[in-house]
């Protein structure tokens, strides 16, 4: 994405957090993170955080999501010997939709597309002070409702580099291009 | 303590929780925890606090210490075969003083004090958006400033049942007696 584009989503999920009455420091507001999954549509499918601690143990970051912004289905897999990453997410403000794999009556769905491989989500709505806590190896992705989401996550330790994306094209590091 | 003690600090910490702009379902208010370390002096000496999630791996919690109300020194030893608890304080209102003991320059209090086991610790000044975060096994106390604190922690964990307190008549496990 172009570097005009980063700041104006970071601007964008300053207001966000203000908005939350979240308060961050001078350091923390230079090094929120845009994510686009390298797609250049940030609006419709990114996100944008903040990572508060990520030790060797724990993480906790705070996130955005503007309106209606989706962050791209993935899951969370064994890394350096450890389980995948397990992830509670609380709503702060706005509204979540998150969709969470798991068992279902899939039936429907897998007779009209049988040549796919299927998961089945489950919707999940936060609003404020509610929560849900995603099990390691568990493929979900989420979506900001009409107003956007803060959304505080609590974790062990955060391993960005080895998440997988249902669509392998999506990559999870930011490229930022000088505009021109 | 008292039913009715333990209702007034409840009642308080709903206050705070309001102030700091952090949002509780009607579950959550109802399960807030006091703690008064049996000395039934709640409000010099105690906390409150409400346990978001606390699973095998990971731990969250907002905590509410009224205007210098401290939590007693204590310490996370390892529990079950795993370390220590780690846990990083984030101040999200008011302001918080964190002692935690390390290495410093003890000379002159030992020298006042030879007989005794002498702890030095470094004040940590915490203003909104502020964190810091103790390591397993480190000796830590902390106390609200003029308008008391809420306070984010992020841990591993929790073990409460462990926690090993300097002042070993300290009991973490609140005793609730029905007014007469």
């Amino acid at each position: 994405m172009k570097r005009s584009t980063y700041q104006k989503m970071v601007d964008a999920a300053l207001a966000m957090y203000e908005r939350a009455h979240i308060v961050l420091s001078p350091e923390e507001k230079s090094r929120i993170e845009v994510v686009d999954f390298g797609l250049d549509i940030v609006e419709k499918m990114g996100l944008q955080l903040l990572t508060y601690v990520n030790t060797e143990r724990v993480c906790a970051k705070e996130m955005v999501l503007l309106p209606y912004q989706t962050c791209a289905e993935h899951k969370h897999v064994p890394t350096n010997g450890k389980e995948g990453k397990e992830e509670t997410f609380r709503c702060r403000y706005g509204k979540v939709y998150l969709y969470v794999s798991g068992e279902g009556d899939a039936s429907s769905i897998q007779a009209k597309m049988p040549e796919s491989e299927v998961s089945v989500f489950h919707e999940i709505v936060l609003n404020p002070g509610e929560q849900y806590t995603i099990m390691p190896e568990t493929w979900h992705w989420f979506q900001g409702g009409p107003e956007g989401a803060v959304i505080s996550e609590f974790s062990t330790r955060s391993t960005d580099e080895t998440d997988q994306f249902t669509d392998k094209r999506l990559v999870r590091e930011p490229k930022i291009e000088e505009d021109m």
